[in-house]
This record gives structure tokens, C-alpha cells and sequence, in this order.
């Protein structure tokens, strides 16, 4: 075997020294890397894989890092960062200190934008061109690499509806695979597929009507083509839509056959794509499958239930709500705002709406939460998943600040169980009808508790539960990672000192309790998986001083500042909110 | 003159026993009710004038309320309220107690989706769509509202790519006057002037890519054309795009000519339609004209200084930038997400932005605050206009929550200056150069100060200031909410009793001086114009309670619940942050 090119570039400078007819082996070669670092150490791979060809000719064409580049999302930015002087650092990916998973501004001077959530390329590449023409820089490029299912966000959408009316340099890529985590839906991934097929005429052209020189849709795994196309955008002044088509996980065949399996498919076999088997059995469910698995129960019995996830149907298991009920669970795609508006339409004719949001994107609606759901008083069920400290995602996918940015909405209920059964009675209580709305938040991964499916049983909202009695410190804990306090206190030789305190409710808060405790004890330490500032543990302090209570309240939880990429149990430990460091806290008192 | 119509129409049953003859009589009275009213009431008129048409077709035509009717916004909305039971009570419009100037579920059966921001109605009513056709209602209609400048923004995007692969008894009624409270922006805009103007053929149409049945443009002050239209899609099932033409301020010719001064004008001569002359000689100037005079100023000076709004150039004053910095100045319309990562993107080129948003419509861009400026240390300017208690917008338009959503994130600086230099001097500071995004936040309407066009200071970043010294209690206040307790304390006899520290910074707070008073003081009394709860308010009892200080805070703000319509006077006693209640406060100590 002759020399590896890949081996050889450090930079797109060395790329660009390789002939035309050099790159598809280099493309083979970028896919065999990423393949056997991702069956190792895990991460993200379909995106990636899909894009190898697009990616060394975007580099190979512009001129990187002059040119700015902004891959929306970032799942698919491996062979960039790779061909992006982080080749040697690769295997580090999504590692404590090691490099993260999406294009990161400190990281490298070629990536341009943070990402993580989707659909703020365009927007962004926008700024900087602008940026370049008031400095003069006329002839910079500015490139938006973007998925079907991410353009069809509404902010992606804003994006292009501005770009059309300036002269920025701005080229729009449509990296179309019909796929993001789970297929594309809705009209315009309708569309593309007829755009694709041939059967709209090229002058009947959505992109031409928001202003933008449109080409394509061209094959996005042919290298020749692309060259040949980008070349000619390159010297193009103005607004530029290229659309085209790639293939998710292209070149390794288990992952185009299976896109949803292998966008991140854990450890598998480098050269048959085999996943390696985990053995599940003995293991406590994940929340995601309570969640799931509970809300078919429940509609089963109650027909007024419906569910909505926004492009989130494996990931939150809402997928066996709609095999289930297939018309009454609705994917409504990348479009976290509508689909908050369209529980509370469905609210307002009395349908129970479960919407299933990843705590982190809950922050895309946080408008229509107010506005249109707590103000309105509707009763929507909001199923906040990953909330918390979530690992390998790293700092833009933390569910931190939802219990800081849901407290202070009048109206709102706002729930952390503390277990599987607990996340099952409150999704029970609430289905059976509220006033207002309510927000139950849980943690991505495995609970702890393998006999789970219990007969369910109505909470009273509002109520805090004493889980253990000591004498002298009350803990006060919300959620899951009162489990930490558990173990904890289970361990050290001082445990009669504490009190352990367990509020399924951070709102309202069941100040009854509350003055129980602050007429009992003398000292309090709350703990939460979430920011301090604002949240549980804010609520308590702000409670105690209201009403005079002489008593110390020591917060713990996700401090005020941003957590970068690690497993979760790291990060627990940056927080110092393991179990560990909960034993040397109680110990030292 | 003959009996009137309007004064026997109670609802829409009565309209619809009304001739196709008699409405455009209708139309006539109905008109110069509102006029009539608004020109002594004050509201927004113009949005109104341009529906009259189209709200009688749609009650004569659809059987409201059992077809179910959005209006967007909710500004046009006066002529449904007056046609639907509001007749004899549209004097108390947007008064305490009054009905609100926005459709309000609470209201009336009529009002079936409550608004206030824009571009929701689309995914509302598809919700309500939905709820319909799972009871078997399959021969409801659903009907949604959206003005030209309100479908541009993402959510409407969203709402339609969803819709469009349902099937769904929706009727989409864009009313296109090319105006939003500004003129309308963007590339949409464009196209659908060059579909009024004939200059796309029928079947390049952006909606049937959506998958909508598209009709139009009509003429939507035609009300046989209306109804003809109306009464051929009341019976189309699936979704339904019907686009009219209207124009804003109809019917008055004052108003059509001057759309922006028309849709709000304050008090008027219903007959002439002259605006009656406010005295502006001695008073304070408006927060928003000293943010965009000074933006001007800094503008001059600092040639990397950008001005972002969106869609509110008037409103927020960033009308002066773009008249004396048309290159430097970006109204991107009704799209806050898309302004805030463009900001961001402009940011990592080297600009300076100041990004002006409403308080409450900053809301709808709160991911983008999170991911893509504050994570990423740019140093973004964001000036949150109408902070506080707004008036007689009432519940929808508060800038209530702002300061506990942004204390909750990280690197965020936040401030609320107290007068109008103080926010002269922040902007003037902000512009020098800052390593973290900074917000700052400052009411609707006027300051204290006539001669506020001082030189600039450079502000200490995270300094507090004591404005008056006494004994017993610290009065802690932000923003300019802080001059209610000046007022107070220069009238009561036992003032001496008080400190009175201004922090201008809420994030970062200073800890040095809070040390200080709270080994100094027995009290703390904190006052904020935004909520209680998880606000200024509640970091200093956090900041009390974790260093063991021993001491009582007391929180004033906006309490845990929804404001209704009212002046901001009465709003604030509701509160118990206006200088009376604040007095009996004080001398009850």
C-alpha cells in the first residue's frame, strides 16, 4: 500500500497541494480514519461519512480559513476538524480535555461558529459577510453547510429571508440526505424530494424566489462535480443556494442501510460495522424508554392524549408513541416554537399534550412556553428530557438553566422525580388534568430501578417527601441526583447528622415543609442538576431570608459557568456534585 | 340617517342575518366606530381599518365560534371584538379592567387563541385543526390571520412546513399591506410584491411548494370578492392559503398616507384625523430616543458599531442609526432569533453590535443568547427595550422575566441603569471593548433628566453606588425603578432609617459592597421592575444566605403572577413598587 495521503496533511494547505485526481483516495481514506476512531471511542458517524466529499472539496476549493466556514450542527464536522490540524487529536473526541464534538471557536481558527443546536449557520454566515463587506474584504466567501432537516427550522428560515435581500457573499449548501437524527418530515423535505426526482421544473425554485442564484441539485458524493461547481461559486458575488444530494453514512454499508442506528452507534466492528452487542439485561431502564413506554400506557387508557417531539422520536422514545398511536403523536420536525404553539392549539379543545423536548432545546421556545401556554393557563404536559448534565455532547447540550428560566414563569408547575416510578406517577397525575401547565425535567441515560412498571399512582403536587431523618443538616435534593445524596450518606460514619429531603416540585414549593425544616434545623444544603443561580436551591434561599429564617443554605448544583465535554460522571465531579465529593462535604461537618 | 346596523349586531348570528347589500354599509359604521373610539381612547388603529372587510366576511361567512378564528398579533383584532360582543365595552380598551387590547381566551368564546407576539396563529390553529379532525369534527374550519411582516418570522415557516403535510382544515388568510408596525423587510416581502404585481405566474407560488391550495391576491377591501372566496374554501378540506391585498389605516386618509405614525397614533381628531399635539417642551426625553441618539453619537466615533433590530425601528428609536448609518444599521424584520446569532456572527468579525430587543421579545431568542453569544464569550451589546412594566399592552408585552432568564447564564454581564445617563454611559462603555455579552435593560417611555446629553463616563463594570445614607434598613434597587424609592424616602418622616444603594450591575453583582451592607444593616428591602423570582431580588437573599449573613430581605418586583392591561401607574400599585406603597412600607418600620 502506498503512502497515505491523509497522513500527510496537517492543514488545507497540504491538502491543496494533492492533484484533482488524488482526492477520491484521500475521501476513502478520511472515511477509513473516521471509522476506526468512531467503532473505538464513539461519537457521531453517519453525518460525518456523508459529507467526506463535500468537506475536502469545500477546503480544497476555498481558501480556509480566510474563506469562513459554518457547518450547521456540527455532527457531520469530523473530516473537517480532521483535515483541520486535529487529526492527531481525533481520538480525544467528545473526552474530558480532549477535543469536542462540534466546531468549537477556541478549538481552532477554522471553526468559524460554535454549533451543537441546529439551524444557526446561515444566520451566522450572514454576520460575517456583512461583517467583510463593511471592512472591505469584497472578494471573502462565506459558506453555511446545512441538513434538510435543519434548513426547515424556522430560524434557518429567517436567515435565508434576510440574505436574499443583501449583497453578502454567502453561499448556502443544502447537504440533502432526507435525514437528521430520524427522517426529515414536513412539506418542504416534501418538496426537496420532488426537486430531487426531477419533477419541478428548475425555473419553480423556492431558494429563487427568496433571491438566491440557485444550482443544483448535484450528487454530493462526486468530487469532479463538486470541484467543478464550487469553483464556479467561488467568483460569484451575492446570495448562492447549491443543493445537493449525499448519503448518509455513505461508504460503509449497515450505516446508509441504517441511518438512525449508526448516526451514533456506540462501539462496532471498524471493518464489518457490526455494533457491539451490550448486554441490557440486569440494567436499570433508561428514562427516555420510562418516558416512552409510560405515555403509550397512558394512552391507551385516555384518548385524549396526544404526543409531540420535535425531530426527537428515537432519542426520546416517543417512537412508541407512534407506532403505537401513529395519529396521535406527531414529529413536527426541527421546529421546537411550533411545536409548543401547537400543543397549546391542541390544549385549547381539550386534547392532554405530552410534548417531549430536550431540556437544552426547551431554551428555542421559551417564548411560546409564556406566551402562549403558561398565560393562557393550558394544561400541556412538558416531558424535559436530558435535563442536567448530559457528557459527551458537551457545553451546548447541558439541560442546565431549565429550572432557573421555568421558575420564574408564573403558572407553571415544575417537577424532577427522583426515580423511574416517581417519573411514571407524575406523568400519570398529570394526564388526568391539571390548570396549568407543568414541566417535569429528567436526566438522559439509566435510572435505577429494573422493576419499574409499577401500577401508577397520583402524586399530590406541591408535596415534598423526608427520605431519610438525621439531627442537625437538612439536605434538600430535586431530581434524579438526589440519588447522590442516597449513596452518599449511605457511606460515611456521620450520616445521623443529616436529614435528607427529597421535593419532587421546585414549583410550587412546598413551603409547609420548608418551615418545618427551617425551624428544625440549623443549616441547609440543597443540591440540583442544574445551574445554582436561579433554580432549586435560589427558590430555598430566597424563601428562608422572606420569612426570617436565621439559617445558612449552601447550594449545590452546575455552577455559573459553562461545563465542556466529559462523561457525566466528570462532570459531575467539576460541579462537585458526585457522590464523592458529597462525602467529603457531609464529612467535614 | 337610518338606524345603524352596528348598534343591533351583538355576534356574529346577528351580522349573519345582515344582506351581502348591507355590509359594505356595515363596513362604513363599523369603521367610524373604531375611529371614533381609538381617537379618544388611544390603541392601535391603523391594523384595524385595514380588516374591516375581512372581519365581516369571515363572522358572515364562517360559523364563528364553532369554526374557530386566529388573529396574529391580535393589533387588527378590534372590528372581531366589536362584532363579537365587546361592542358596548371597546371604550374600556386596554384600560385596568378593562377588555385588552389583544384576543384574550379569558374574553370571549370568540377570542380563541390569546396573542400579543406575532406569527403564532399558524401553529395554533393547526393545533386546533388537528384536535378536530381526532373528535371527527371534519367539517370545522380553522382560520389563521397573518400579516405579511408576521409570516416572515421562522415560527409561521415552521407552522406552514408542517401543515402543509396534513390534512388538516386549515385556512391560512395572509394579509398583506406590506407593513408591519414598520415597513416590512426581507426577501419574502419582495416576492409577494412581485406576486401582487403579477410578475410570478400562478404556478410559481411558494405555498403550493408548501402544499397548500393556494388562491389570491384578492382585493381584501372587495366584499363580494371576499365572500365569493370565503364561501368556496368554507367547504375545501386540508390546508388553504387565501392571499389579500389590503391596506393599512383603510378608509382614512390621514392614516393611509402615514402607516407607521397611524398604527398607534394616541389621542386624534376623529373627523380630520389630525393628530392632536403633544407638548414635549420640558419633558424628559424618551429611554428609546436617548438609546438611539446615543447609538448615533458612539456610531460616529466607533466605525465597527453595528445596530440590529428587528422589526422595530421606530419603537426601539434605531430609526436614527439607520438614517444617519444606512450600511450600519440592519432591520431584519420579525425574526429575533435570526438577529441574535447574525449579531453573533458579526461579532466574530470584530463588530461592535448593539442588538436592540424588546425585553419580552428577547424571549423568542433565548437559545441564541445561550449558544451562540454568551458560550462563545462574544461580545454582543444587547439593549432589552420596554424592561418592566409596560402599560396598557398588559400581560403579553412585560418585560418581566429578563433579569432572572439572563442572570442564569453564564458570562452574561447584565445591567439596568438608573436614568438616562446611566445608559448613555453603559452603551458609551460597552462600545470600548468588553470580553463577555453584556445586556442592558431600560423601560418603555420617558426618564427623569431634560439636560441628559452630558459627556460620556466610563462606567466601573459590576460597581454599586450609595445614594443615600441611613441607619437601620438598605434599600437595594436596580434600574430605574430605583427613582420610586428616592421619591418615597424624600417624603417620610423616619428616612434617616434607610440606605439607599443603587446596582446598576445585577450580573456581576458586587459582592464587596452586599459584604458590607449586610454586616452594616439589619434589613434588606431589594426592589426590581421585573419579577421576584429568580430576579435581583432573589441573588441578594442567595448571596445572604450562602455567606451566613444573618439578615432579612425583603423583595419588592413584580410578583409570581400574570399583569393585566392597565397604566403603568396602576400597574404598579398591583405591584406595590409605586411611591406610595413604597412610603407606607417605609414608615411601617
Amino acid at each position: 500500500m502506498a503512502e497515505k495521503l491523509l497522513q500527510n496533511i496537517q492543514n488545507p494547505t497540504d491538502l491543496r497541494k494533492l492533484s484533482p485526481e488524488q482526492l477520491p483516495v484521500l475521501a476513502k481514506e478520511l472515511r477509513e480514519f473516521i471509522i476506526d476512531i468512531v467503532s473505538r471511542k464513539e461519537g457521531h458517524l453517519g453525518a460525518s461519512l456523508g459529507v467526506i466529499e463535500l468537506t475536502i472539496a469545500l477546503h480544497y476549493v476555498f481558501n480556509t480559513p480566510e474563506d469562513l466556514l459554518v457547518w450547521d450542527v456540527g455532527h457531520q464536522a469530523y473530516g473537517h476538524k480532521i483535515l483541520t490540524e486535529r487529526r492527531d487529536r481525533f481520538h480525544t473526541n467528545r473526552q474530558l480535555h480532549g477535543i469536542s464534538g462540534f466546531p468549537k471557536r477556541s478549538e481552532s481558527i477554522y471553526d468559524t461558529f460554535g454549533v451543537g443546536h441546529s439551524s444557526t449557520s446561515i444566520s451566522a454566515a450572514l454576520g460575517m459577510a456583512l461583517a467583510s463587506n463593511l471592512k472591505g474584504e469584497t472578494e471573502k466567501q462565506h459558506i453555511a453547510v446545512i441538513g434538510d432537516a435543519s434548513i426547515a427550522s424556522g430560524m434557518a428560515f429567517e436567515g435565508l429571508n434576510h440574505a436574499g435581500v443583501t449583497d453578502a457573499n454567502l453561499l448556502v449548501i443544502l447537504n440533502d440526505n432526507a435525514i437528521g437524527i430520524d427522517p426529515s418530515v414536513g412539506a418542504l423535505k416534501d418538496y426537496l424530494t420532488s426537486v430531487k426526482e426531477g419533477k419541478n421544473p428548475k425555473d419553480n425554485n423556492m431558494m429563487k424566489s427568496l433571491n438566491f442564484e440557485y444550482s443544483g441539485p448535484i450528487d454530493g458524493h462526486d468530487l469532479d462535480a463538486l470541484l467543478k461547481e464550487l469553483n464556479r461559486l467561488k467568483h460569484k458575488k451575492g446570495p448562492k443556494f447549491l443543493h445537493i444530494i449525499t448519503t448518509k453514512g455513505k461508504g460503509m454499508q449497515l450505516a446508509e442501510e441504517d441511518q438512525v442506528k449508526y448516526h451514533a452507534p456506540g462501539k462496532f466492528d471498524a471493518i464489518t460495522g457490526e455494533i457491539h452487542p451490550k448486554s441490557e439485561e440486569n440494567l436499570p431502564p433508561k428514562f427516555q424508554d420510562v418516558f416512552g413506554h409510560t405515555l403509550v400506557e397512558l394512552a391507551k387508557q385516555n384518548e385524549k392524549i396526544i404526543g409531540i417531539t420535535p425531530a426527537m422520536p428515537t432519542g426520546s422514545s416517543m417512537k412508541f408513541m407512534m407506532e403505537a398511536f401513529p395519529e396521535r403523536a406527531i414529529d413536527v420536525g426541527i421546529a421546537e416554537q411550533h411545536a409548543v404553539t401547537l400543543a397549546a392549539g391542541l390544549a385549547t379543545q381539550g386534547m392532554i399534550v405530552f410534548c417531549n423536548i430536550y431540556s437544552t432545546f426547551m431554551q428555542r421556545a421559551y417564548d411560546q412556553l409564556i406566551h402562549d401556554v403558561a398565560l393562557q393557563h393550558l394544561p400541556v404536559i412538558f416531558c424535559l428530557d436530558r435535563a442536567g448534565l448530559v457528557g459527551e455532547d458537551g457545553a451546548t447540550h447541558h439541560g442546565a438553566y431549565d429550572l432557573a428560566y421555568l421558575n420564574c414563569i408564573p403558572e407553571i408547575m415544575v417537577c424532577a422525580p427522583k426515580d423511574e416510578l416517581e417519573l411514571r406517577n407524575i406523568m400519570y397525575t398529570a394526564q388526568l388534568g391539571l390548570e396549568h401547565p407543568i414541566a417535569i425535567r429528567y436526566p438522559r441515560g439509566r435510572g435505577l430501578l429494573q422493576n419499574w412498571q409499577q401500577p401508577f399512582e397520583r402524586m399530590e403536587i406541591g408535596k415534598a417527601e423526608l427520605l431519610r431523618k438525621g439531627t442537625e443538616v437538612a439536605v434538600l435534593s430535586t431530581g434524579f441526583i438526589g440519588n447522590n445524596i442516597t449513596e452518599a450518606l449511605n457511606t460515611i460514619e456521620n450520616s445521623g447528622l443529616f436529614s435528607h429531603y427529597h421535593f419532587p416540585f421546585v414549583k410550587p414549593l412546598d413551603t409547609e415543609t420548608l418551615k418545618d425544616i427551617c425551624e428544625k434545623y440549623k443549616e441547609i444544603i440543597t443540591i440540583e442538576d442544574g445551574t445554582v443561580v436561579g433554580g432549586f436551591g435560589s427558590q430555598i434561599a430566597s424563601f428562608c431570608t422572606e420569612n426570617n429564617y436565621i439559617i445558612s443554605v449552601k447550594k449545590l448544583g452546575i455552577p455559573d459557568t459553562f461545563i465542556e465535554q466529559g462523561t457525566v460522571s466528570e462532570q459531575q465531579q467539576i460541579c462537585g456534585i458526585d457522590v464523592n465529593s458529597l462525602k467529603t462535604i457531609f464529612t467535614s461537618r
